[in-house]
């Protein structure tokens, strides 16, 4: 996977490369872009809007649980999963035999993720909202066909939850291989939507006497719980203890 | 909406009711249930699925966060949204210029809710899992469009999540409803998911020397946060400094 290039490598808009780079601010360098489209622009609340693959890239690096939304005989279905992010790809995997990987692979697919910062407690009802960082990658599904470049595929998603562990690991088996679908998409069609900060009132109302503010929410990890049929004497990795969500 | 009736309360299979009742095992009691359909039924990992309202319920109102797949051009498109659960109906709302809520408005959805619960570290990549909970609702979505409805809805949206805060607040006025859409779903369809315990590794794989266990991961709520504009004086209510999720 290419590494996550820079403002001083970003090419002229259109040039060269998939994804544009805009001047998005007299303030702010040049930065790649996922060029918005009819799908992905926001025509609400614009200024919750991102389009800048640093910005895409972090909120899917922070949080692994993906909701998978695909079609069958023309109707919905949202299947959450697990998604890892290599470059400009997000991958995610199952069972081969799963309805929902056979029907995604090759068809039109809308990956969502959303991380829940906090609840805003407004002066009024209808203030009322969350804090959030969400993105919605829409495209085709792909599957990756070759053991070994699933086996690599595979390696990388423990990896980057769990870096160190899949050489401490049983080899993966060609059959648990074939057993395994992997599916991937570009990051090629995408935004990201964030909102943050305290509530935003109606000017009068700032005035009543009602608690207002943000109660914020955060994923955290537990004490790593040792199978009961562990060996005696292991310990938890360090990247077990260690490990952080978001 | 109809309180949930009790194994007391269940009648013959099919009868009375569009929720039927089945003895699931000679151990459980009959129990409500959403009797899976084509689309609801698990396939693979049978003892996954639960089919019982109080398990659908129970996590419907343990999770918030849900995400509606919905299509558009025949092509998928899944929206994160809050939800709340009164009795068999499930609601959420947004801005009456919505896209989705245009879109959603009187067209098969899916709603999803996933909880993840812990990571699951085994001995080998293939049995690596994740604990969760989740559910999977199918139809069509309605709308409120009653006024009064509309405003009492919205107010259990805030009292499920903040018990006595409604009434604290400056009245909604007639304009923010009209502003503001709210959608609902029946809970006819729908089918619960749960993975949960230590990781299942292949029997000759337990005499390795590998850590394995579960990393729990639950959400938390921090310190609440006062708005930078609130009045002196005002202490964060009780109803937010117990907030508990999950």
């Amino acid at each position: 996977m290419a590494a996550r290039r820079t403002a001083a490598h970003c090419p002229a808009p259109g040039i060269g490369s998939s994804d544009g780079c805009i001047a998005s601010g007299a303030s702010r360098p040049m930065e790649p872009i996922v060029p918005p489209t009819e799908r992905t622009r926001l025509r609400r609340l614009h200024e919750r809007g991102h389009y800048d693959r640093a910005t895409i890239h972090g909120i899917l690096d922070a949080q692994p649980l993906a909701f998978v939304g695909w079609v069958v005989d023309g109707r919905p279905v949202v299947t959450p999963t697990l998604q890892w992010r290599e470059g400009d790809r997000v991958y995610w995997h199952g069972s081969s035999a799963s309805r929902a990987l056979r029907h995604q692979d090759g068809q039109e697919v809308c990956l969502t993720v959303a991380i829940l910062d906090g609840f805003v407690l407004a002066r009024s009802g209808f203030h009322h909202s969350v804090n959030y960082r969400s993105v919605m990658l829409f495209g085709r599904a792909f599957r990756v066909a070759d053991p070994e470049e699933k086996r690599e595929r595979l390696r990388q998603f423990i990896e980057r939850l769990f870096p160190g562990r899949y050489a401490t690991l049983r080899a993966d088996r060609p059959q648990e291989l074939k057993a395994t679908t992997v599916l991937g998409m570009e990051i090629g069609e995408a935004s990201a939507k964030i909102r943050s900060g305290p509530p935003k009132d109606e000017e009068e109302d700032y005035a009543l006497p009602i608690w207002a503010g943000v109660l914020p929410v955060r994923m955290v990890t537990g004490e790593p719980e040792a199978d009961p049929r562990g060996l005696a004497g292991l310990e938890p990795p360090e990247y077990v203890r260690s490990f952080r969500l978001g």
